[in-house]
């Protein structure tokens, strides 16, 4: 058992994530703001990679007030929980994740990362601990749905996302194509990580929707199970 | 002066060439073979460098009998030109660019290279020689428009094509995204080299078009002239 996930990223028109020093890049305009804070407010909880945190530092809130006054109004928190992945328990305690915007906050950490950091994270998010080195995704989306998240929306980096989707542990890959090119062998793409050798392991997807949107293109993917 | 350039590549949904390996991967179908074949039929030169001599081995002959016709009654030879882009003259000798099919080849070497290298080249095709250390893109062009070509279609891979969008050497770039995901920080992009880490220096681009071809997109952008 594990959430419905959606993994949900902005690249350049070829496929890069930001500048190879990591700096955050306007990919996008201000009408995939809007969508992509319209997919946070429909979501339980959203996920990003400590390697997002330390490069972006975003806080992940819903930014329109209408939005978060709907959640209220159906009896949710202003913000859907955030969470992030954070093997060694690094999350910096000044990070907008953790003091920015009301919400619950998890930080999922491996079972062997130091305790006194567990601990001081502890006094700001909770903390989930699965799997010895770096946390295994299926253990995590087990208590995830356990703990009532339905709808998990991914929004990077791309080390994160290599991770779902390397592991078929994703339902929608959500693209938005900008208006540029950034470049670079070392710059962060979607989906960094190792990477597939052999053809047959790549994970096959169905295209669902192309939207133009702002100078960009949107293009909504499923996961194409096997036959 | 200089010829107008098409890029053209093929890409995964997340902006890789191929694997970290290099191992060619197929990433479009037939319907999008028939579009890239179409494309050199109607250019008077494709160019690749030599990173995709030795991963791939192509040939860049038109594959199509008809369209091979086609240009023949046009008093055109069967394929277009094709150039090697290859500052230190390594083309094997053997490669299928040199071997198969008709036409004229050109290599372009640096000013530095083997002299012997070179020699044994010549005897398979051109050699024009423009820049040290490396080919001056600019004094290519120059030197392929005053030969008569006009319409110029670059095939990769990746680092080719950044040079090629980091000088602003292009007209058109159209990448068929494919509906698999083939991941890897270390695997080829569609535009790898240094990379930008200015958002100044972006090439910005203009969307054309889209078309679903095969089971992927094709997107079509065109270079956005500075305001």
């Amino acid at each position: 058992m594990r959430p419905y996930i959606i993994i949900n990223a902005a690249m350049s028109a070829d496929g890069k994530l930001s500048t190879r020093e990591r700096r955050q890049v306007r990919i996008s305009g201000s009408d995939d703001f809007a969508r992509v804070d319209r997919m946070r407010a429909e979501s339980d909880a959203i996920l990003v990679g400590i390697g997002t945190v330390h490069a972006d530092d975003p806080s992940l809130t819903v930014k329109s007030p209408e939005l978060r006054s709907a959640r209220r109004r159906e009896g949710r928190p202003e913000n859907p929980i955030r969470i992030v992945l954070d093997s060694h328990a690094e999350t910096p305690l000044s990070a907008d994740i953790l003091v920015k915007g009301e919400g619950e906050r998890i930080i999922v950490v491996a079972e062997d990362a130091d305790l006194r950091k567990i601990r001081a994270l502890g006094e700001h998010a909770m903390i989930i601990s699965c799997g010895k080195g770096r946390v295994d995704l299926p253990c995590l989306l087990q208590k995830l749905s356990e703990s009532g998240i339905e709808r998990l929306m991914i929004e990077g980096g791309g080390t994160v996302i290599w991770s779902f989707l390397s592991e078929g542990l994703f339902d929608e890959l959500n693209t938005y194509i900008g208006s540029c090119v950034i470049g670079g062998a070392m710059a962060p793409t979607l989906a960094d990580g190792e990477g597939f050798i052999d053809e047959s392991q790549f994970p096959r997807l169905l295209l669902q929707e192309v939207q133009r949107i702002d100078d960009g293109l949107l293009i909504r993917w499923k996961r194409k199970m096997e036959e």
